[in-house]
C-alpha cells in the first residue's frame, strides 16, 4: 500500500533498536481516513475466509481493527490490558511482554466473546516478535474457535515473527513490510 | 437516539453501584456499525463547532472517537495510560482516577499534538463523575488549544459530570442520558 509507505517515510521515526515511531498517525494521533483505507485493504485481503469476528488487543490494535470490523461488517473483541470490575474471574489471560513498555502486558479476554461458534480474524497494529499475536492465537485456540487469519498494519521482518507464527497454518497479511530498520534507514520489502 | 436505548436496554448490565456493563458493544467487544451511527450522531451535533481534532482517553474512548473523527474528517489523538518509550518526556500530564479499576491512572499527550492551532472536541464513552473529561480539558487548557466541545456515548447524569464541567463554558452532548439505575432498573431521560 504506497500510501502508507509514504506515510512512514514522511512522519515515522525510527528510533533505533528497532522501534519505529508512528505516534502522529496510527499509535498515538490517528488519520481517521488513512486508517479506514487501512481497514479497507486489510479487509478485501481475508473477504474469502468468513470471519466473523474481529480479535485485537488494546491499545494501539483498537483502531486498525475497528476499521477492518467495520468494512468485514463483524463485530471487534479487544484483549483488555487490566483488569476492570466488568471482567468475569474466568476471563481468558495470558501475559506477554511489551516490546516499548519493556513490561509484562496481561491479555485478558471475557469468554462470552470467544466460543466455538466464532471464526476469527487478528488484526493488530504492529506484526514484530509475535509473541502479542502469538497470545491472541493461544486465547483463540483455548476457546475452541476456529482462527481464519492473521492481518498486520506495520510487519517487521526482522524481528521474526511471520516464522514464529508459522505454525498456526493460517494466512498471514501485513498492509507494508519492512526489511530492516539499520542505520537510521526503513527499508520495506 | 433509539438504536443505543434498546441496545442499553437488551444488553447493558446493571451491577450495581452505578456500573453500567456494555462489554457486548461498546467496552470490550464493539459493534462496529453501531459505533459508527454513534460517531456520525454525535459529529451532526458539533458539525458546526469546526474542530480540526478529537481528544480521547485510552482505552474504551478510542472507538467512538475514531467515528466522530471520521465522521469530522479530523484526526484523534488518544491520551496514553501507560508510558512507552515513544512518548517524549515532557509530555502533558494528568492523574484521574478510574472508576472501574479501583485505581489512578495517567493521561499522557506528547505536546505536538496539542497546540494553541488546535480547536479540539473530547469525546469519551462515558460521561460519569467529569474527572477523565475535565483533566482531558485540563490537558487542552494546558496546551493553549481552544476546547470546542465535549461530547459521550452514554451520560450517567447522576453521577454529577455535566456539573462538574459547566464552568467550562463549552457544549456538552451526549448521545444517551441515563438519569437513574437504582434497583436494577435503567432509566433514560
Amino acid at each position: 500500500m504506497r500510501e502508507l509507505k509514504d506515510r512512514i517515510l514522511a512522519d515515522g521515526r525510527n528510533m533505533g533498536g528497532g522501534i519505529l515511531n508512528v505516534n502522529s498517525f496510527l499509535n498515538h494521533q490517528v488519520d481517521c481516513g488513512l486508517m479506514v483505507r487501512i481497514g479497507q485493504e486489510l479487509a478485501s485481503r481475508f473477504a474469502a475466509d468468513e470471519a466473523n469476528k474481529v480479535l485485537t488487543a488494546e491499545i494501539s490494535g483498537i483502531a486498525p481493527a475497528l476499521d477492518v470490523g467495520a468494512a468485514l461488517e463483524v463485530p471487534v473483541v479487544f484483549a483488555r490490558k487490566i483488569w476492570s470490575i466488568t471482567m468475569p474471574p474466568d476471563s481468558y489471560e495470558r501475559m506477554v511482554p511489551s516490546h516499548t513498555k519493556g513490561t509484562m502486558v496481561q491479555l485478558i479476554v471475557a469468554r462470552e466473546f470467544l466460543t466455538p461458534d466464532d471464526k476469527v480474524l487478528i488484526v493488530d497494529d504492529f506484526l514484530a516478535s509475535g509473541k502479542t499475536i502469538g497470545a491472541l492465537a493461544s486465547l483463540v485456540e483455548e476457546s475452541g474457535a476456529v482462527l481464519a487469519g492473521i492481518g498486520a498494519v506495520i510487519e517487521k521482518a526482522f524481528e521474526g515473527g511471520r516464522e514464529r507464527l508459522a505454525h498456526l497454518n493460517v494466512p498471514i497479511e501485513s498492509v507494508v513490510i519492512i526489511e530492516s530498520m539499520e542505520d537510521d534507514k526503513i527499508v520495506f520489502r
